[in-house]
């Protein structure tokens, strides 16, 4: 963890007074300190990507980031930090505010994609590692490191954006918007000022809700087809667990709840809708990724993503090409969805491997 | 209205000991009865398909039923009923149990669309209508005029199945399974023993999610974009409106709230994910339309539609022609997902009445 002393101002209003900013590290420093890769993360995960010495149990990324992986820790020094706004050891809604002694929960101001890269930018900074040979995001992080090169263009020498956007759509929006209503909507919730376990039954919904929106009607088709759950009778009651798929939801909103905060959720989930590329290229998303400067690019995208989808990341790819980028579009025809970076390695390790080797 | 002597028993076990049908009429019944042209409903509408002297206000689907329109009343006896289960004048969970004097409520049966099929038909019997010159029926009702049309082959002459399915995927079951648990955990739902307003914030959200599911993500790219609420100042509150998508659906929620119950709510997206053609076919889809006996069937379906997608209708339409049924298949390019056959009367209506004026 490193402390940023602030104050912090953010970018659509308020003041953080500090910061503090978990991370991890994995592999060598060079000397030349040339070598290093940082990871942002989607809206979940905190920064323990992989299992190391001090934290054996397995990361979000652990079979890409590794020795011998497509992320090579015995090639780069490999960074993750957790979001600001998160709960995994960064500031965020469910921090103290050191101005009052309580937590922020509401008071925390509103948080944007472009906040997120700067705090973790200053971290780089005060950990001593201010240029980044590449920095790699897939989903929110996607967009963290688009915005990072952005606004930091001298300083990052690639991009890797995987299944991200350069600005959301307005079904992403919605379907959003939906998860965050059925928190806010939750008694328990209390504007925010909740005790635990708080809104459990928004967070339910909300995980839900999110979980199809990060996977594919292929992929349930060929995993869930219509089974029924081993317990069923033939005639459950009428809106019990009846079917296979929702058993699988009901397992993934438990093991949610209560392993994030759901004011942080409603932090995280809003400002992907917020965030435009466009607001830095006056209005055009064509000038602002004309303001990218790293000499190459790697795109990825899904076929069967319907959060991101993948003519967005066309988007990303064509616009950095006619900017004079070296860019790499990986369509990849993966059945799982927004999230198919987190299950299939066999399709996003060779392309990242490759792509990274070749810098 | 009509009501059916009881009892009838229900498919998946439960007795109603009576049952009231609501329905409309439009058209001129012909000497021969042979010009009845059945309407089976989605989820939410009543059988006030279009306006009439009794009912000036506009039905649902005022653009496609009336003289000289798609379904013509010129030349058929058009008739539509309100699904058993609903709660617009046929017998639901929001009805009187006569047994008990009090509302069914939870102790209503499990609702199959086999059960919406048969009452349906038992109400055309009632009213000396027995034979139908074709059964139309969108989404849930796509599912009952094709229940309708295997459980009695000799009275349907035509199918028209209009973005419905053979059985729900696993995305729409998952889809419907968040809303109803949006619903039954609002803390003001109390197990389905709601006074009104009742579960007002449950069923916000699931109407939400429904919309969502009902459209597509094409059609508010062009409609909506990422353009912001007026009232928006550039500062909102966090969790506020502030993109248009997200003032439509609440503009939608605040509709629907109040005009439909919510344990019907409930019985109605149940049973779209308990329907099964299969069921009547010892397993197979194939055995069970091959029952189909209707000589012609026009099967609809919409290229941006997620919730019946496109392949769900070519299947049906497959397999009835394989059972030798005369099958015309009509994939259309509406933009606006499973809802288009509410609003895309140019691409929907000369189909619909090419398609009856060759009967």
């Amino acid at each position: 963890m490193v402390r940023l002393p602030g104050p912090f101002t953010m970018r659509n209003g308020g003041v953080l007074p500090q910061v503090d900013v978990a991370y991890e590290t994995w592999g060598r420093l060079s000397p030349q300190k040339d070598n290093v890769v940082l990871l942002v993360t989607g809206l979940s995960p905190g920064a323990h990507a992989r299992s190391s010495a001090e934290d054996p149990t397995p990361g979000w990324w652990e079979e890409m980031v590794g020795p011998g992986q497509a992320i090579d820790t015995e090639r780069f020094h490999v960074v993750c930090v957790n979001s600001l706004g998160s709960c995994h050891g960064t500031t965020g809604a469910a921090s103290v505010d050191p101005r009052t002694g309580d937590l922020y929960r509401l008071t925390f101001p509103v948080l944007t994609i472009e906040d997120i890269a700067t705090v973790a930018r200053e971290a780089m900074h005060a950990i001593g590692l201010p240029r980044l040979r590449a920095i790699v995001g897939p989903s929110l992080g996607g967009m963290t490191a688009l915005a990072y090169s952005m606004l930091f263009p001298q300083e990052v020498g690639a991009l890797v954006s995987i299944s991200g956007a350069a600005r959301a759509t307005p079904f992403a929006i919605a379907l959003r918007s939906v998860q965050r209503e059925a928190i806010r909507s939750d008694p328990e919730w209390r504007d925010g000022h909740y005790v635990p376990p708080g809104p459990v039954n928004g967070l339910r919904v909300a995980r839900k809700l999110g979980l199809i929106t990060y996977r594919s009607a292929a992929e349930w088709r060929e995993r869930f087809g219509r089974e029924r759950v081993k317990e069923h009778d033939g005639r459950p009651a009428a809106f019990a667990l009846e079917f296979e798929i929702e058993a699988y939801l009901e397992m993934h909103a438990r093991k949610f709840v209560g392993s994030f905060d759901p004011n942080c959720y409603l932090y995280l989930s809003r400002c992907m809708d917020i965030f435009d590329a466009a607001d830095h290229g006056h209005g055009s998303v064509e000038a602002a990724l004309a303001t990218v400067q790293a000499a190459d690019a790697l795109v990825i995208g899904v076929e069967t993503d319907f959060l991101f989808p993948l003519d967005q990341q066309e988007e990303i790819a064509t616009l950095l090409r006619r900017a004079g980028r070296r860019v790499r579009f990986a369509p990849l025809a993966s059945i799982q969805g927004h999230d198919s970076f987190l299950v299939d390695f066999d399709r996003f390790a060779p392309v990242i491997a490759e792509f990274l080797a070749e810098l």
